[in-house]
């Protein structure tokens, strides 16, 4: 039997099988990037027509792309409705970008470090990827302009409250980054599911909005605002690139599943969606500084971090680094669980030392003890590798 | 700007379009494989647990892989429900596959006609497609031979109520295509979504289960049968293929949405299930008889046909052959759509004069008006291609 030559490239999805491995009732995990339990709204469904059960159109239901069009346009983003092409969750905007853009050997911009699973499919249709370090406020301006001059065939960016660095960039570098795309014509895909889990005020609008000539895709989702379950998300983009990109959702699975669609517009642009969205800032909020608390009282010693002002990710750098993924299995033997950040980087070898840590989940009262238990296993790892140094000292 | 080389051959979906074009209430459409609305059964919603709307295992809900794998096993599939993955419509299942085994150049065996959204994944990632024509009960065994010899990465059958022939392999074909695809160790893909529309008794146990040693995948869906709105489908897999699949699966959409899970888990295996399968089986064989009753008044002069014993389409060959694209603009002229035969092959060139005719959508009682309405377009372009052969003849 012959499979593909990318099958050579798929890799498993390790944040998949942590979350695996950590649904053991007796696992803490900080690993995931799941909504809290408790924020999931009640959803009616009664009122849903029958109609919903039958099928849809490729784009997706009018009605539904107009709310986001009118959505998208509030937050600065030039649009119409026919530009909106409504995906099975964000995730498939990463499949079609794939599909449209890769070939083997394909260069293709992307952040330092970036979202795992978008190196996921761009890795498989052969990716060539070029990373730009990410500082406090967004990509290094220089390697952003010398990656750029590569002619990758686009880049992907997250720059609000990014996964995994939390990272949001400022108002300046937005403005710089728009004029780099648009200096080197190089198309932008702009992943924005956090835009509203901002914990802290102030907000900035798209990359997209502030380009002049580049091509672009904005996607987003109602995954971390309404229901993962729906997998209901989004993607917007240029009328050179719609069209392709609607046949290839055709290809792919006809259309988005209509019943959750129609629940995602009974919430888009109503009061209540704003009052829930209101109270899931409060919520994450309070969880955001019950994890800071937790972090300074156990991790100072360990480790460098940013107070996150948005999204459900703490990003912490040892100051004694090593191998994140080496400690998995000892952190999962004391039922905690985190996510490793080498696989968020192209070169996971070069950027040993980084911890992905959810705050979004875990009760603040039982923080405490979680934090704990991992700073256990990390100082122990810690041990053990400078016992192997000092014997390599020796030895050498 | 530069796309993938697969974006040269990013067919559209000609029944996506003729749908589109169809949607106006005036046209009377034969083109779609739409379930009647009258039999979109009325669901109920209010007993779904809150936890539907989180995150879930990108190998669907584990109670409806069981599910799933009970059923397949009642019909002779020999499975577990760890062989059971999930997807967002079995049209998924098709590009989880292409992603697995083709390469640009890839041979892949499907028979003539095939499933046009089939081709278009197909060849959207390169493949080669071999045809083996179809009899009328099931392919040609000494053209799957000598296509079976090439080699092909895999095969791709709809052996029961074929979409668009309607075709029903034998119990004697479907033993002598396993005997061959075990023979060349081909994987078999196997395509069921209208099994359980079955109008004259009669059942064969799927290719799968006759299989010793060959590979494969068998898919199916609720889409036929409950709704496709919910977007719900299944793949099963021999264990050699099923973690590759998952694989893709996960970097394709995370998985299938819930709702639509938990829905079709409250149907599959229930009494309420198997009555409206019932039901549907009776409603669809009014329709497919008042259909025939139709054809034999204005066809019989026109074309030749099968009377389909599933399924949800007749397959008219014209007596005077032609491009059967060349009908739709007219016909939609006369507010009446169907479905040309020639996307449905490879070489569609070489296979004018067929037309598939849906018979679940509409009205016994406006089918007279709509099948008149169709044969005064052909007859008409007859008499336009004769005229225009009698010049030939004469010029030449």
């Amino acid at each position: 039997m012959a499979f593909s030559e990318r099958i050579t490239r798929l890799k498993s999805s390790l944040i998949r099988e942590i979350l695996a491995a950590a649904q053991r009732p007796e696992v803490m995990s900080f690993a995931g990037g799941l909504p809290a339990q408790a924020m999931l709204p009640q959803v009616e469904w009664q009122a849903m027509p029958v109609s919903m059960g039958q099928y849809g159109m490729s784009e997706g239901e009018p009605e539904l792309r107009e709310a986001i069009a009118r959505e998208a346009r509030a937050i600065g983003v030039p649009c119409e409705a026919s530009q909106v092409l409504i995906v099975s969750g964000s995730q498939q905007t990463l499949d079609l970008a794939a599909k449209l853009f890769i070939d083997p050997g394909t260069k293709v911009l992307v952040e330092a470090p970036t979202y795992l699973a978008a190196l996921q499919p761009f890795q498989l249709f052969g990716a060539d990827c070029l990373a730009v370090p990410q500082e406090a406020d967004g990509p290094q301006l220089d390697a952003l302009r010398e990656q750029l001059a590569q002619k990758p065939a686009f880049g992907y960016l997250i720059p609000t409250f990014q996964n995994p660095s939390a990272v949001r960039y400022s108002e300046a570098r937005r403005d710089a980054v728009a004029a780099l795309f648009d200096e080197f014509g190089v198309p932008l895909i702009e992943d924005e599911p956090y835009r509203e889990l901002v914990f802290d005020g102030g907000s900035a609008t798209p990359i997209v909005s502030r380009l002049r000539k580049a091509s672009w895709i904005y996607t987003g989702t109602v995954s971390k605002t309404l229901l993962p379950g729906l997998r209901v998300g989004f993607l917007i983009a240029t009328p050179d690139l719609f069209p392709l990109l609607l046949r290839l959702k055709q290809a792919a699975d006809l259309h988005t599943n209509r019943i959750g669609q129609w629940q995602a517009l009974q919430w888009l642009g109503t009061q209540q969606y704003r009052e829930h969205l209101a109270e899931l800032r409060d919520f994450y909020r309070v969880r955001r500084d019950a994890m800071q608390s937790a972090l300074l009282e156990h991790f100072a010693e360990l480790a460098d971090w940013q107070v996150p002002q948005g999204g459900l990710f703490f990003w912490l750098k040892l100051k004694q680094p090593l191998d994140t993924r080496t400690l998995l299995q000892p952190a999962l033997a004391e039922n905690v669980a985190f996510m490793p950040g080498e696989p968020f980087f192209v070169d996971p070898e070069q950027n040993h030392g980084y911890l992905r840590l959810n705050f979004s989940h875990v009760a603040p009262e039982r923080l405490g003890e979680g934090l704990q238990r991992l700073t256990r296993v990390i100082r122990q790892a810690q041990q053990v590798q400078l016992a192997e140094q000092a014997v390599a000292a020796v030895a050498g």
